[in-house]
């Protein structure tokens, strides 16, 4: 383990760690935000991030750390996929480095490195217990925006006792019938769609609906509502008794401008399922100014 | 003027404007944030950037549309420097594009476009004067991040009239005496020390401190402050009789993180002494949420 990067931010620190993954047989980099003077039992929050992005994009983008800070609520950011010289990749945004789908492939070249599923479910957390002894592993959540909506829908909804609250920020919500997952889907896990199931939100709420309430966000405006289908899974929960929340959001985007705006919501939302409903002072005291 | 972009952010809309300036004689790109809601008398804060930065990093990095949501406060983010091909540029980080100073050169080839100090203070103000009728032009602050906060003290001090009220994060407060400031200034302005003094904010502040009073926050990790000077800047001020706040960050460094982790004090500062004094309601409203 290799500490990269570290800064300090809303009074914790924001920590950007290199961990070996035997799953992807490759080094994976893992952001870590924790808040001033957590110390045991600590909830962590782990952000899976949509195609394309790193470790990086919801650690500079989202402004998280603030409310994890008066939460007292560790952030855990992996990265979307498998990374290096010697790991398969493609010109589409939607398959290769970049666009891990949280899946373990099983088709070649994908195979050799590509098994998100496994990292994320085993690996991280895993190393998570061994290395971070201040969260208490019986109090995490999971969460994420679009690819990474999906990860947190579909690991939530197959590991509900490993992460315990789930929500998401317009996430794919029924990939094996939409063109991105679709055609990813193919790629890493061949062309029966019967496969594709077992990562498939709107199959899996179906089959084995969650003691959680699941948190949704989905702007209006998103130009690849029609990848995302939201309203899919709403009735997939309907049918199968699982509590949702789907929120839609008049006029916002896919974008990161979309995520900091609603933020907010989802931390609060697991810290208060995780068990802390208290505000933390944070370092920030507007009132402690005097204005001439 | 032509609308680059335009993405729904708390409930208001984060626009980036593409306008012609004749004295850089180039197009520049300007980052407006309109809260919600706001119609006339709408206090305004322009925020300057850094070395290396456009208009892009504040509206990405610092999370300042959520308070400026919350205060009724327009955030305006012009770029660094002219741009174009036509444009002088030098390998540095402190010279050519992305590193203008906020001044008006005065030596070949810069003199050709870098008028940085005439596009703010005409310029843009003369554009957002026409363009964005909401905002009260009597009401306009300043600040901006280390050479931006150099910026915004310089720009404040010579025209208290226009930019009523100043702050800065990581300010370059003596640049004619410090590396970065010096190599730019021979450059920009020439040999001559003397000549570089009506862009020296310990210099100007000793001349003509200002009624406002200015907050600076500094953080104490910070790798560039031999570049930066605070202390300088202070013990100017006290002799002058400039009201100054300047904060000490304990472990803070030069980022965004840093920037992200304060700026909340900052939105605040400037609307509280621009008359915005209520917090507004945003979108946001946790307390409405039903958790199960």
């Amino acid at each position: 383990m290799t500490i990269l990067s570290e800064y300090k931010s809303f009074g914790g620190v924001q920590t950007i760690y290199e961990h070996r993954s035997e799953a992807c047989d490759c080094d994976m980099k893992v952001g870590v935000f924790k808040p001033d003077g957590v110390e045991d039992d600590t909830p962590a929050l782990i952000w899976l991030s949509g195609m394309t992005c790193t470790e990086q994009n919801f650690i500079t983008k989202a402004g998280a750390q603030r409310m994890a800070a008066k939460q007292g609520l560790v952030l855990i950011t992996p990265d979307t996929s498998p990374r290096g010289d010697h790991v398969a990749d493609d010109e589409r945004p939607n398959v290769g480095q970049g666009a891990g789908f949280y899946l373990d492939a099983t088709k070649m070249p994908w195979m050799k490195n590509f098994a998100m599923e496994t990292y994320i479910r085993d690996e991280l957390i895993f190393w998570m217990r061994q290395e971070l002894p201040f969260i208490n592993m019986g109090n995490i959540g999971i969460s994420g925006h679009s690819m990474g909506g999906h990860g947190a829908l579909t690991l939530h909804l197959k590991n509900p006792t490993i992460f315990k609250t789930c929500s998401a920020i317009s996430p794919i919500t029924a990939p094996s019938q939409t063109p991105w997952g679709q055609e990813a889907f193919k790629e890493y896990l061949g062309e029966t769609p019967r496969l594709w199931t077992r990562y498939d939100a709107t199959y899996l709420v179906a089959k084995q609906p969650s003691q959680a309430h699941i948190l949704i966000d989905q702007g209006t405006s998103d130009n690849y509502i029609e990848q995302l289908k939201p309203r899919l899974f709403k009735e997939a929960c309907q049918e199968a008794g699982q509590t949702l929340t789907l929120r839609m959001q008049e006029g916002y985007d896919h974008s990161y401008y979309f995520v900091a705006s609603f933020i907010e919501d989802h931390i609060y939302w697991h810290a208060k399922q995780l068990g802390q409903s208290q505000q933390r002072p944070v370092h920030q005291d507007y009132t402690c100014l005097q204005v001439a």
